[in-house]
C-alpha cells in the first residue's frame, strides 16, 4: 500500500485544529453539506449539531459542516455560520466548508472555518450550471480568495483547497479530457489554492481512471498538492474507486453517513460513498482512520430521527462486521 | 493493469466449448446456481433456460447453470442435468456446474458439463456444515473425481476446479489463516484439481486481503493455477475486491445477475457481486468482457417475470451508463 509509506503518521487536517493525533487515512464527513444540500427539507440545526458532535465523538477528524452559498438557491445551508461556530468548539475537529466564491470565503473566514474548499468544474458547462462562472472567472475567484487569506495573520488563515468537480466525466459534456483536469490543477495551484482535490461529481469514475488521473495530477503539481478525493457511488464503484485512490497515495476521502448526498445540478448523480462502509473497508485493509465503527453506526439514529423521510444506505449497518473484527479493531 | 499483460487474448473457458473468441476478463454468471440455491422457491425450468439463453446472447461466455447436490437438501437444483443439456446446445458457452462430491461429478460428466467445480472450505467447521466432510475427506473426493475424469477420452474430460470456500474468513470460525488457504491450494492441486479458485463465501474480503491471498497462492501453486475468484457483496466491497483481483492477474470473476445469491450455511452472507455492475466496471477500465451491457440489463426482465418475489440489486440498471459510453463500448 503506497498510502502506508506516504501517509504514515500524517496529522489530521489543517494546522488550525487537531490534537495532533495521527491516522493513516482521514475520512472527511461531507453529509452535513453534500448530503443535506441534495434533499428538499431543511433539517433543524439541533439535529445537525448533534450529528456532527456524535460523529466527532466516534473519532471522525474532519467534517464539512455546510456551505456559504446563496441561501435563496440552497436554503438548507442557511445556518452554516452557526454550524461552523458550533463545530469549532469540538476539540480536535477540522471544520471544513464549501464556498463557491470570494463572498462565501469571506463569510467562512469570519465564522472561523479551518478549511475552505471551492468547487471548480473541469467541465465548463457544469461550471456554468453549478456556480454560473467560466473557468477564467473561477480562477479569478481562487486568486481573490488567496489574497484575502494572505491579509490574515498566519494563525487565522484557513487551509484553502480547490475541488475539481466533474474530474472524471460530466453528465452534460460526457468525457472530460485528462489534459483539461491536469491543466486546471496547475492553474488552481498557480492561483493560490494550497491543494486540489478530485471530485467524481457524476459517479463516472472507475479504478483505472482514478489511478491514471491521480498519477497525472501528482506528476503535474506534486503529490502533496493532491491528497484528497470526493467520490460518489452512483454506479456502485465508490469503494472500488476509494481503494484505488488509497493505493495511489490519497489520504483524505470524502464520504457521507448513510450515503446521503448528490449534486442537484448533475442529473443522475446521487449519493456519496457511505461513511460506515468506507471506514470498514479502510480499517479492514489495516489502515487506521481513528474512527470507532460501532459508535459511527450508532450516529445513524440521529439521522433516522431527524430526517425520517430520507433513506439511509450502507451495507455494514445491516451485515455487521466480520466475526473476530473486535479482536483487531477498537 | 497486470490483467492486460497476463490475460490478453485468453480464450474463453475450457477447451470443450467456445468459439475461440477472446476477451480480457471472463464474467462467469453463477446466478442460476448460487443465486437460485439461496431462495426458497423453485423456479420453473423454462424461466431458467430463457435466462441463460438470453445471457449467452448478451455475450456472457460462462454460466454455472446449477449444482449436482442432494435434491432433498436443495430442491431448487433438481433439474440441473436438463439445464446442462440445454446449455450445451448454446454455441460458445462454457457450461459450468458445482458438485460437492464424486457422485455429483459423475452426474455432471454424464450430463456433459464443460467445467465442474467442487467447493472445499478453508474453514473445516464450514466444510462440515456445508458438505458434511472434513478436509481430508474432501481431498479424497478431489482425487476420486480426477481419477474418474482420467478414465474419459481427452475430448470428453471436463475442466476440473476446486473452489476454496471461506478463503477470506468464516462466519463461524472467524479469521481463516492465510497459511491454511495456501496449504489447501497445494493439496487440491496435488490431488488433481486443474486449478483452485478463491471464494469469499462470507463477504469478509477486502482489497488488501484479496491481493495478499492471491499473491500467496500464485507463489505456492503458480499463477496459472488460480485464475478465478468468487466474490460476495455482503459488506459492499464486492467491486473493490474484484478490481483488486483483476489487478493481481485474475481473469475469471463470478457474479450473479441482479445480485441474487448467497450461502444458506454462512449466516449473514448474502448476495453475489452484481453482474451488471461488474461488467460496467470492467469495461470502464478498458478491459473487454465480450458482453453487451444493454442486452445484459434487459435479461433482468426474465427474472422479474419469473421470480417476481425476489428483489434485484444493481446500480447500473437504475443509474444507466455515463454519457458517451456508447461511443466507446458496443
Amino acid at each position: 500500500m503506497s498510502a502506508l509509506s506516504n501517509s504514515d503518521n500524517i496529522s489530521t487536517g489543517c494546522s488550525s485544529a487537531g490534537k495532533g493525533s495521527s491516522v493513516d487515512v482521514i475520512i472527511s464527513e461531507v453529509g452535513p453539506r453534500d448530503g443535506l444540500q441534495s434533499i428538499d427539507q431543511c433539517v433543524d440545526i439541533d439535529t445537525k449539531k448533534r450529528w456532527i458532535t456524535a460523529e466527532a465523538a466516534a473519532g471522525v477528524r474532519e467534517i464539512e459542516v455546510g456551505s456559504f452559498v446563496n441561501y435563496k438557491l440552497l436554503p438548507q445551508m442557511c445556518d452554516t455560520a452557526e454550524m461552523v461556530r458550533h463545530a469549532c468548539g469540538i476539540e480536535g475537529l477540522t471544520v471544513a466548508v464549501l464556498v463557491p466564491n470570494l463572498r462565501g470565503a469571506v463569510a467562512a473566514i469570519e465564522a472561523g472555518a479551518h478549511k475552505i474548499s471551492i468547487p471548480v468544474s473541469a467541465s465548463e458547462t457544469h461550471s456554468q450550471k453549478n456556480v454560473r462562472r467560466t473557468h477564467a472567472q473561477m480562477i479569478d475567484e481562487v486568486r481573490a480568495i488567496r489574497q484575502r487569506i494572505e491579509e490574515l495573520p498566519k494563525a487565522q488563515q484557513p487551509y484553502f483547497e480547490a475541488g475539481i468537480a466533474t474530474a472524471f466525466g460530466c453528465s452534460i459534456e460526457g468525457h472530460v479530457p485528462l489534459s483539461k483536469v491536469v491543466e486546471l490543477a496547475g492553474l488552481l495551484i498557480g492561483a493560490g489554492a494550497e491543494e486540489v482535490g478530485l471530485s467524481d461529481t457524476t459517479g463516472y469514475a472507475n479504478p483505472q481512471m482514478i489511478r491514471e488521473r491521480i498519477r497525472a495530477v501528482h506528476c503535474a503539481v506534486g503529490s502533496d498538492k493532491l491528497t484528497g478525493v470526493h467520490l460518489h457511488n452512483t454506479r456502485g464503484l465508490g469503494l472500488a474507486n476509494a481503494a484505488a485512490a488509497i493505493d495511489e497515495g490519497i489520504t483524505t476521502l470524502d464520504s457521507s453517513l448513510g450515503g446521503l448526498g448528490g449534486c442537484p445540478f448533475a442529473p443522475g448523480a446521487s449519493g456519496n460513498v457511505v461513511t460506515e462502509d468506507l471506514v470498514f473497508m479502510v480499517e479492514s485493509m489495516g489502515l487506521s482512520t481513528g474512527i470507532d465503527l460501532d459508535k459511527l453506526v450508532q450516529v445513524r439514529s440521529i439521522l433516522k430521527a431527524g430526517i425520517a423521510e430520507e433513506p439511509l444506505y450502507g451495507f455494514i449497518p445491516d451485515a455487521g462486521v466480520p466475526v473476530g473484527w473486535a479482536d483487531t479493531h477498537v
